[in-house]
């Protein structure tokens, strides 16, 4: 085979035509984004998943992104150290209380304090460049603008955008091969995306939702855990990770 | 006074109008930025600058970046820690040779081995999320089209699509206030940036452009110098830095 696939250029094209596409996939350890990296991998895609050391308030989310890349067998997992504490200015990164809800509060429909600035942007623009690098042509990202609670950068509009620059910015957009921003999440409830979790056998038990987690069990206070909540409830299932009362 | 602004909220309205308005500046090091800096000066801005140790080869730039925000009495300067050589793919960042040229070598059109894959789009992302922060609504950046060498991105179609995202992506975006990426330099040559410095007072000998210097010392032969060295005879300026031969 292999002297074949020397000797005849035109067997070298069908052999490279068959090896897998990659897609990078912003992995947080949260249940949105596990459940990208099932739908990518059901799509067919090699994976590379790409997690942050941004200055959150806990890095437990790290070790189970960690803990699924490893599980789900990605091709590679790096987490990017980058230090969004330097500018401040939310509640995920800096002393700043995360607000905590009585049982059926609504989530608030404002932009929150928990919103930590730029970072989607800054999160797609470090997958952008390992894309790049890798000659991956779809980044896919968990974002949600069903329950987004608020934030700028996981509305459509957003995404169209930034794909539109990313296809701008790169030597692929150049030389006219397209980049493609997925967002297979984007219109689902958190319930529907539970359901499609569950139906490609994702285990939920592996992530973590917590803006604020105690000792590793979830508060089941902040906005984060009562969409988790919601989610579970909606979908009719029991959610398998543990909380604090 | 502060009675009067205290008591009368017109006059607290009047206090805050007058107040100057911020913007970010990317702050490399380089020629073009120290230019971009002064023309932000000049247009009244309290300015802001933002460097970053990104795993470049030598970080000489940042002492550079670092005297100038300080001679140039920038208001606050920040470098932010991200490590683009995770993913490699330029020389760089990487152990690959930067190219060298013979006296009256062409600088290459095409995409060069340089290009650090998506460098400015990571680097207006982090400018984004700090402008968000401080409520600027400008940020400065010193790419240029006219001898930009093949980087997509410094091409104005870039940029613009870059802005666009970056409105939709802000609280800023989402409340109407409009957030603008200043590229003064764009259709400048190397000369005419040169000029334009000059005519601000610019020291161009705090500065560095060298993609390999050795000993503090630039090396006369890379793309970087070659462009500088063409901007200096072109403005009949002579360049106040030190070469190695």
């Amino acid at each position: 085979m292999l002297l074949i696939t020397v000797l005849i250029p035109q067997f070298r094209g069908f052999f490279r035509g068959i090896k897998m596409k990659k897609a990078v996939i912003l992995l947080s350890g949260g249940l949105d984004s596990i459940t990208c990296l099932a739908i990518a991998k059901q799509q067919g895609y090699e994976c590379y998943a790409m997690s942050f050391r941004y200055g959150q308030r806990h890095t437990i989310e790290l070790d189970k992104a960690t803990e699924i890349a490893k599980k789900m067998k990605v091709k590679e997992h790096i987490i990017v150290d980058i230090d969004l504490r330097k500018f401040g200015g939310s509640a995920l990164t800096e002393d700043i209380a995360v607000p905590k809800h009585k049982k059926n509060d609504k989530v608030e429909a404002n932009i929150p304090i928990t919103y930590v600035p730029a970072r989607n942007t800054i999160f797609l623009s470090f997958a952008l460049g390992w894309a790049e690098v890798l000659k991956a042509y779809n980044i896919f990202i968990g974002v949600n603008s069903v329950d987004y609670s608020g934030y700028p950068d996981c509305r459509p509009e957003y995404i169209q955008a930034y794909e539109k620059m990313a296809n701008l910015a790169t030597r692929e957009g150049v030389e006219g091969r397209k980049i493609k921003i997925d967002t297979p999440l984007l219109k689902l409830t958190k319930g529907e995306i539970i359901q499609k979790g569950i139906s490609l056998g994702v285990d939920y038990s592996l992530t973590i939702t917590c803006y604020d987690p105690v000792n590793g069990k979830s508060c089941g206070k902040c906005d984060s855990c009562l969409l988790r909540l919601k989610g579970f409830k909606e979908a009719g299932i029991k959610d398998p990770i543990q909380y604090v009362d």
